[in-house]
C-alpha cells in the first residue's frame, strides 16, 4: 500500500437499486413513478435556451426555492433545495450531527443513514423497531446527537402518526430531528406545518417519486429560517453552484402543475390499494403501506426465490438480504397494467412453488 | 443560542462572482465563456425524452465518463464526473485529505481551496507566490498532507511549466497532488500524461469555461484506476446518483464537438492577445495570462475605482478585496466587441481619473 492510502476515506458505499439497460422490463425495484412528469415539465423543456447554458446557473436557486415555498405555503427563506434528497439529507447529516453522542434511526430503515454517518465519522445507534414494523417512541427519548426517521418508513411503507412524530420532535430540543419525507404525498400526512412551532425540526421530501423526476435530481428540506441558512452555509462552502440551469426550470413546472400532480399521485394510490388485496389474496403479509411501494412476504415461498423467478420473467423488485427483512420484497407500485402482469407472475410463482 | 447549535458545522462559505439579474450588461467577472454551447447541444437537448426523467439516471454516469475518457485518451476507470469541478474538488479534498500533516497551496489561488478545508476540517498552509505571482516549487517539498495547485493559477492566468508541476509531483509520492486545471484549454499545457507515471496525481478539468456550459454542472478528474476508485466510493457514500439525465447528454454532445471546442478556443485566446496589447498601451500591468481572463492593475489609477466605474457603465468584472490583489481586476475575456467596449470604458476612466 502507498503511503497516501493511508489519509484516503475509506467507505462502504451505498449500493443503489439495479438500473439494468435493458427497456423492455416491469422496473418495480427502485419506487420510480410510472406516469411521465407533468407535461408542463417538457414544455419548460422546449423553452430551455441552450445558448444561456454558458452562464453560471443562479447559485441561490431563488425561483425554484420560490415556487416550493409559495406550494407549501412557506416563506423562500424555510426552504433548501438539493441534488435529490440523497444531497439534502448528506448535507444535513455533515451540518447538523456534529456532536459526541450518538445519532438515532431505526434498525430497519433506508438503508442511507448509516453509509452517511460512516462518510462523516459520525456515531449512530439503531433503533429496532417492533416486530410489526411500528417504531416505539420511547427509543427516541434518550440523550442523542440528532435523529432521523423517514415516514412513511423505507422499505416498510409503514407511517408513524403525526402525533408519535411530535411526540419525539418535542423531546428533543436540543437536537436536529429529521423527517425523511421522501413518500408521503402517497396519502400519508406530512409534519411540515410543524416547523413553525419547533426550530429544531428539519423536514425533507423529494420530486423523484411523487413528481415522476427521479431523473433530474431535485429534493428539498423544510425548516425554520435559522436552519435553512445553515444548512445552505454548508452547500455554498461544497459547491456553490449546485443545481444546473435546465433542472431548475423543469422542476418548477412540476411543482407548479399540482392539478398532475393530484391526478398521477390519486392514481398510484388507487394501484396500491387494489394490489393490496390481489397479494392478500395470493397469501402475502404486509404492513399496510401509505407509500408507492408494497413491502410483502409470503409464508410458504421464500422472498430471494420469488425474486429471481420474478426477474426470469422481467419483472425487477427490491431484495435486501438483510437482517428481519430478509424473507420481504420491496414491491414499486406501477400501472394498473404492470401490476396486473406482476399479478399473474405471482400467481404462477406460487403454482410452482407450492404443491397444494 | 439553542443546544442543538453547538452541533452546527459552522463555516464561512466561499462567495461566488455576482451573478446580477439584469441581462443588458457585459459580464467578463465570472470567467464564463461568451459563445454558446455546440450546436450539437441543442440538438441533444431536442432530443431529450422528457418521459425518461421519471426513471433514476445511470449512476455511474458511463456514457458521459466514456466520452470524456475517448477526449483524453484514457480507459473509463480513469475519469470521475462529478456536478462541477467545484463538487470534484469538494469531494477530491474529502477523500484524499485526511492526513494530520496540513495541506499546501498558494497564498493567491482559487479562493474555494481554504474553504472547502474548513469545511471538512482539514489543517492547511498557504505558500506565498513569489512577487511576479510565480509558484516556487520548493515550498512544496515538505512534509505534507496533500497539495493542490492551480494551472494556469487563478486569479492571476500564470502557467507553471509542466516540469516544475512534475519535480512537485514526484517529490510527493506519499500525499495526493491536485493539479486543477480548470483554465487549462486556453492554450495551456495539462499534466494530464502524468498519470500513468505518477499514481498520486489528480488532474481536475470542467466544462465551465472551454466548453460554455457553467450553467450545466459538469466537472472530471483524471487519475489511475485506484484514485478514482476512491473518488467514487465517497460520491455514492455521498449521493449516488449527481448527474442527471438531461446535463449527462447535453455534456456528452458538448465534449464530442472537437471542431467547435478547437474553433471558440482558438477565439478567445485571439481576443486575448489583443486585449492584452491594449492594456499594455493603457498603462495596465499583468502577468502573462495563458487563462480566459487577464489579472490586471494600474499604476495611476486604484482597482477598486476602475470596478466601481465599470459596473456604472454595465460593466462587471471580478474584484478581490484581500492581502497582495487589492489592487487588481480579473478580467474575463468575452467578444471582441464586448472587450471593444471595456477598452472605450477603460480609457475614459483613465482620462477622468488621470489628469495628465
Amino acid at each position: 500500500m502507498k503511503r497516501w492510502e493511508a489519509n484516503v476515506r475509506k467507505v462502504v458505499p451505498y449500493v443503489p437499486g439495479e438500473q439494468p439497460k435493458e427497456t423492455d422490463i416491469i422496473k418495480l425495484n427502485t419506487n420510480e413513478n410510472p406516469y411521465p412528469p407533468s407535461p408542463m415539465v417538457l414544455e419548460a423543456l422546449q423553452n430551455v435556451k441552450y445558448e444561456d447554458l454558458r452562464l453560471y446557473p443562479d447559485p441561490e436557486i431563488s425561483q425554484l426555492v420560490h415556487s416550493i415555498a409559495a406550494d407549501k405555503g412557506l416563506d423562500d427563506n424555510q426552504v433548501f433545495v438539493g441534488v435529490g434528497s440523497d444531497d439534502v439529507l448528506a448535507m444535513s447529516f455533515m451540518t447538523f450531527f456534529n456532536s459526541d453522542k450518538p445519532v438515532f434511526f431505526p434498525d430497519i430503515t433506508y438503508s442511507f443513514y448509516d453509509v452517511w454517518a460512516d462518510l462523516f465519522h459520525i456515531k449512530y445507534e439503531t433503533k429496532a423497531l417492533r416486530d410489526d414494523f411500528t417504531i416505539d417512541v420511547n427509543d427516541y427519548k434518550a440523550p442523542n446527537g440528532g435523529i432521523v426517521i423517514p415516514n412513511p418508513n423505507a422499505p416498510t411503507g409503514l407511517e408513524a402518526s403525526s402525533s408519535a412524530i411530535e411526540s419525539i420532535i418535542a423531546a428533543n430540543e436540543d437536537s436536529i430531528v429529521i423527517i425523511d419525507e421522501a413518500y408521503v404525498d402517497f396519502g400519508a400526512r406530512s409534519v411540515v406545518s410543524l416547523i413553525e412551532k419547533y426550530d429544531n425540526l428539519l423536514v425533507v421530501q423529494t420530486f423523484s417519486k411523487s413528481r415522476s423526476m427521479a431523473g433530474s435530481r431535485i429534493g428539498f428540506a423544510m425548516g425554520n429560517a435559522k436552519l435553512i441558512k445553515y444548512l445552505n452555509d454548508c452547500k455554498y462552502s461544497f459547491n456553490s453552484y449546485t443545481m444546473d440551469r435546465i433542472t431548475m426550470a423543469v422542476g418548477q413546472a412540476a411543482i407548479e402543475d399540482v392539478d398532475y400532480f393530484n391526478s398521477t399521485v390519486a392514481d398510484i394510490i388507487s394501484t396500491r390499494e387494489w394490489v393490496k388485496d390481489e397479494l392478500d389474496d395470493l397469501g402475502f403479509v404486509f404492513p399496510d403501506s401509505s407509500a408507492n411501494f408494497i413491502f410483502a412476504s409470503h409464508p410458504d415461498i421464500a422472498a430471494a426465490e420469488i425474486f429471481e423467478e420474478l426477474k426470469k420473467r422481467g419483472i425487477y423488485v427490491r431484495y435486501f438480504n438483510k437482517p428481519r427483512i430478509d424473507n420481504y420484497l420491496r414491491i414499486t407500485i406501477g400501472t394498473d397494467e404492470q401490476m396486473g402482469q406482476l399479478i399473474e407472475a405471482l400467481k404462477e410463482i406460487r403454482s410452482l412453488k407450492c404443491h397444494d
